[in-house]
């Protein structure tokens, strides 16, 4: 049995610290924020997550996957929002497959409250980390309220405490740890389409809605109460972009020309536009992310990436559910435990955050592609025929638990693959006919 | 006349500090260290280094280029040992071109006293920073000492602070600055080869010495004393790696295996190996470097990169020439110098960075190679023929100031020149027939 402290009590590190404590260790959370549970709900910051397979796994390990689903909106496909305001639809899977809209405080304050009900843990929260003591695993805390300081000693460290994570800081100054952080050029800002009056939802509830602009676009996700929170994502610099839109009237010329369908569902566009914060979007990279048996980090901590593949929230569950192997593998020998996590892991995290900053370029240009959306047709239908040869990537990402490396490499062969049976002049339309089947299967067959 | 905070003493703090106060303004520096003038030589670490046309520009911008090459060994070419002991001299240039072999500690020293003598320019010592406030220009600096903390309110705080830079820390926590920090594989450990019993050197002056064995190498540079200062570049794990060689009799085996011809002498070899410390290899990158007109970063603090182009010490005194030339662009708008410096400067460290990276792989590996000796001949033969349209690679960054991004362009097209006239058989032999003047003629003009 080990004393933990774990830094961060959001998602991930409510979710490990429900594994760690179901493990029989004594488990104490600390948190920078208060307790969200006792707050109103704070604005203009991401509040719903696409939730999908390597999610709904880390959560079954905490027993709370089913509570969840029960109140997540699945979205089986992209509606895409032309300028001209015509609605195509794109199912993301087969046998309606489907990723999840949920609300991330609902997870979130889910996952705390399943925590706190193990006897052998505990949050505390509005406990800023001061100062990291790796070698002691012990760290300084200062509560925000009354300012007392306190130092925690523990057995080790677990640094869930995000992409600007404070046992991260620390870790950077240890020779030989290798860290980047790389923002993209464009910034975020939440815009709202609330209920309509009768309460229904304005757009169909069961998609996650694009409106793909080649530069930038924007994105709509349901909530429970009939809204969609969207999500403008766009340059900082240039223009167009949220330097060159300044006054009302520009922004409102600007909708009018990208965006004129959304209009009449956004009635506070001008005051979210002005008022909701814009936020800068970053992939952090980091290796090694444990110290000895002392700290570990994990999720956010160690990887975060850009959400443009809806994996950010699920990648940090999946670390939760290869950690608990881990630890079953080497229960006396955590140093050993850390190090295979870190293995396993770093090759995976690296893989989603390439294919994170590849996705932006697809949804908010490709998937408005004629070419784009016959290759999709070509992937569906290869995967019709051949189900255990042939998964689409975003597939395999999204509906299944194989590691995100092995997911990007099958997908490139496959993409070969594609690229060849995309040569086969009006294939999709005339799949069945012989000699096309004999050419697809020949093309299968590498010949 | 501003009052500027410039954090550093090192290469280019002190020489930065020399152009500002040139200018007229009021200098300040703060070193963390003790003045290594009043200290004993500190073995075991990088105390030659190899100074090359853009750092003697940099130095005629302080007058003491002249002094500190009075004090240099000219280096004309590389001597490669074999391990049968075999040396083979590849020179760097023609006519006599050389790279001048230089005590650190010399140039720094010759530096300090040249900024001290300005009666605007002041360095305080054993001054560590704690805190830096960018938008008020203040540093928190504590003496080792006296533990004494101060203020220092500047109208610019300039980091030159180095590869572990603390005004770079405080602005990695600003949003959208884009840092990363890469280790190789390898380590390095300084080892010396004295003068012999008469005073004289060792092995030729003249030379940078080479043991390129592949996966490492070891190289020399000699120093006025008649000795060599020499580093080890070896792989921290694996096999060999410093990790493997742990006994006195490992680490003769292997020295008598791979580097015979150096054990004679190096008398302190095994006592060299166990004491000197194993230091590591660092890549920074870091953007933006300017903050407002509060703060720049500068030198390693900006762009650290790995010593194998022989171009680190260089590159930080160029930055100072290019910097003195934006602040004579925009004398009374800083905010724009400093902007105009990062823009024009970030493309050529982020080239020089790379190019150092590759050079590795040169150095221990291909310098080896016939192929390769082959292809520096015709290198040499190409610029003999065509002084104006064809220069190597390594002489554009070495004896030129041609950016190192336009070199790494135009070094990557000469090497499809290269290739082209390569595959003419014996081509470095015969170099003058008529055959093979029209077909390297046929190339040069790209058909």
């Amino acid at each position: 049995m080990k004393n933990i402290t774990i830094a961060g009590a959001g998602l991930v590190g409510s979710l490990v610290g429900v594994y760690l404590a179901k493990k029989g260790h004594k488990v104490h959370i600390v948190e920078r924020r208060s307790d969200m549970r006792k707050e109103a709900i704070s604005a203009g910051r991401s509040i719903n997550l696409a939730l999908s397979d390597r999610g709904l796994k880390g959560l079954a390990g905490a027993g709370i996957d089913q509570d969840i689903l029960k109140v997540a909106i699945p979205m089986y496909g992209r509606m895409m929002h032309s300028i001209s305001g015509e609605q195509t639809f794109q199912p993301y899977g087969i046998d309606n497959q489907a990723i999840n809209s949920v609300s991330r405080r609902g997870i979130n304050v889910a996952l705390m409250d399943c925590a706190e009900r193990l006897p052998n843990l505990t949050i505390s929260f509005n406990q800023r980390v001061l100062d990291v003591e790796l070698d002691s695993a012990t760290l300084v805390v200062q509560d925000n309220e009354s300012h007392k300081r306190t130092f925690i000693e523990a057995d080790c460290i677990i640094g869930a405490d995000g992409a600007f994570s404070a046992i991260r800081d620390k870790m950077q100054k240890n020779d030989r740890f290798n860290y980047s952080q790389s923002y993209i050029e464009h910034g975020y800002k939440e815009l709202t389409i609330p209920p309509a009056p009768d309460g229904d939802f304005q757009l169909d509830k069961n998609a996650l809605h694009i409106w793909p602009r080649k530069q930038y676009m924007l994105i709509g996700l349901p909530n429970l109460d009939g809204s969609f929170t969207c999500t403008l994502f766009f340059p900082f610099d240039g223009n167009p972009s949220f330097e060159s839109l300044k006054t009302e009237a520009e922004i409102s010329a600007f909708f009018n020309e990208e965006f004129p369908d959304v209009i009449p569902f956004m009635p506070t566009l001008l005051q979210d536009f002005a008022h909701n914060p814009t936020s800068s979007l970053v992939t952090v990279r980091s290796f090694p992310w444990a110290y000895k048996d002392k700290a570990l980090l994990i999720g956010d901590a160690a990887h975060a990436i850009v959400p443009f593949f809806g994996q950010g929230m699920n990648a940090g569950f999946e670390d939760c559910t290869v950690l608990d192997e881990c630890l079953d593998r080497y229960p006396d020998n955590w140093e050993k435990a850390f190090k295979e996590f870190e293995i396993l892991r770093k090759p995976n995290t690296d893989a989603i955050a390439e294919l994170a900053l590849e996705n932006f370029i697809e949804m908010r240009d490709k998937v408005a592609d004629p070419v784009f959306l016959r290759r999709k047709k070509v992937e569906r239908l290869m995967h019709t025929q051949f189900p255990d040869r042939f998964n689409s990537l975003y597939s395999m990402v999204t509906f299944s638990d194989m590691p995100y490396h092995d997911a990007q490499v099958t997908g490139r062969k496959q993409d070969v693959l594609i690229d060849a049976i995309m040569a086969i002049d009006n294939v999709e339309n005339e799949w069945e006919s012989v000699g096309n089947q004999e050419r697809i299967t020949r093309i299968m067959a590498g010949k």
